[in-house]
């Protein structure tokens, strides 16, 4: 896979200069690595802040969801690995405004470890921390075993829900009771058709051939529930809604959001043509789609393949989906 | 090149249908085909009305860019292929308010045939329709045929600021100097890694090694001028910049928009490493960064590569390029 980059090892690094010297004006770094990244209007007197964090390589996840209405500060590790609670801790120093700080982040086993390192050093300082770990992925574990599923791209309705709630006014509680309601209320199931390749390693993560593709892969390369010949998009929009709802039914005359999401080298044509059958899927379900996304939220580099999570709302939940919010990666009115 | 779509043959259909499922809330189409997509309130009444049209493959050029502070209209072709001038004519009507329609669209042979087409017939019919042709890419054509280049992704700001001053209730006249100024003030250079496949076609456009670039090649896998073995992304970033500046002399103090655009299957990662490098050459030359851009704005697919246009602001640019805009795919505050 050719890349336009310099040294491998610099990748991140160089990667968050040319990110800070374009959104200087709505994001700050609090280490001299830039590890650190925080609204730059932090910290917000008087409201709940919300940190992420993660290894690099998924943009705009999750360094693309920091601003208003939406996130307060990231932890920012290297390529696929997880960030050092030690980061973790400068994030929380530089957000907390003085009503606590809840911590959403993908359920993977480094970025676990050290969010709960931080935790403890945190709440020695005097900062109250709660965390909700995302689990959205349907493919890494069976049901029954939701609590050690992966998190992926439907982590970003916890983001959105959760920083709606806290710009009400919320306390940490309430903050976090939204985040863990958005969890239990989203699923997700992705499809691979290519491999990405990590810089550094300069060779494709796993082999995948020119005509499989791999349901339920996870965003590092993990494998997913079924390998097999290329379907056509309509095969894998039944394939990936069916998973998700055996796994959390949903009746007729719900509403629901869907994303749709790219997970790098896909283009966004295809995203709508999936979203067309997935919509249908729900439709002749007699569930009503609100506010859909599609486009890029969550990738792997340059993996081909996407993915649908979808997000069970009632009343709460789709007044808080609703609420604008402007990060550099997305903006919405 | 594996994809996600059902029939080859019905990918723009398919896309279509899907995009207005998607965004009927900001979209309508005019035709039955849902080849004429305009904004769900057209006609604006007393607005000049902006249209634009093309061949698909770019998104979100060219219907991403139909909304509240950006286009009126626009006509969707097949595959790399140009819209038909009916279809034009059919965006035309939808769209006009009373005060003229303008067209923006890139320097392509068939898209220049339709949409004269279409302007005469406008014209017949009464619309007063002026156009203003994007020529952003540098590299199609040498100093001194600058009205004989391709348009590529420059052609967003054409769009932008046209559309800014349509909405501060200027006439026609006023809007089409002001895209005319874009056009003027902007230019573009890109580099491709891989080619993209068309659906129908099944193999890749044009050939490249696998560890070769091409500078300057079109979106659609025009030759570019120069072929040559991957550089750093310090040296193509230098290599885009120079051919701009040597096409455009910018002088130090100036200020100036960047846009950093990734042709579909390059990571955000790799477009933020190379904007780095351009906000470092700029600055070096004194000359200041407003407003930078770092995305997919005209894709090919899923060719790998970037562009990097630079638009030259005076205080009339930049007072219109920080107007907020709405579509859906892209938000501004």
């Amino acid at each position: 896979m050719k890349k336009v980059i310099n040294n491998p090892e610099n990748v991140v690094d160089e990667m968050l200069e040319g990110l800070l010297l374009a959104h200087s004006d709505q994001l700050r770094s609090v280490r001299e690595d830039n590890r650190a990244l925080v609204r730059a209007d932090s910290p917000v007197q008087g409201k709940v802040a919300i940190a992420t964090g993660g290894g690099s390589g998924h943009l705009p996840l999750f360094l693309g969801y920091v601003g208003k209405g939406m996130l307060d500060g990231v932890a920012v590790g290297n390529m696929f690995a997880s960030p050092s609670a030690q980061v973790m801790v400068d994030v929380t120093r530089a957000i907390h405004g003085g009503a606590g700080v809840l911590y959403i982040y993908g359920n993977y086993g480094g970025d676990v470890m050290n969010f709960d390192m931080a935790c403890e050093i945190a709440d020695m300082e005097g900062i109250r921390v709660e965390t909700v770990v995302a689990t959205d992925d349907v493919a890494s574990m069976p049901k029954g075993h939701e609590e050690q599923r992966r998190g992926v791209a439907g982590m970003f309705y916890l983001y959105k829900l959760a920083a709606a709630k806290a710009d009400t006014g919320a306390d940490l509680d309430e903050v976090k009771r939204i985040a863990e309601k958005a969890s239990a209320h989203v699923r997700t199931m992705g499809v691979a058709l290519s491999s990405c390749t990590l810089p550094a390693v300069g060779r494709p993560t796993f082999e995948i051939g020119h005509d499989q593709m791999e349901i339920g892969m996870g965003i590092h390369g993990e494998p997913g529930v079924r390998r097999g010949p290329l379907e056509s998009a309509d095969a894998i929009a039944l394939s990936l809604v069916n998973s998700i709802l055996e796994d959390m039914p949903i009746s007729s005359g719900s509403k629901v959001s869907v994303l749709v999401n790219g997970l790098g080298a896909t283009p966004l044509e295809e995203l709508y043509i999936v979203y067309r059958k997935v919509h249908e899927l729900l439709e002749e379900k007699g569930i009503n789609i609100h506010r859909p996304y599609i486009g890029e939220f969550a990738t792997s580099l340059e993996m081909a393949g996407l993915s649908v999570s979808i997000l069970l709302l009632d009343d709460e939940l789709r007044e808080l989906l609703d609420k604008p919010f402007s990060t550099p990666f997305r903006t919405q009115n």
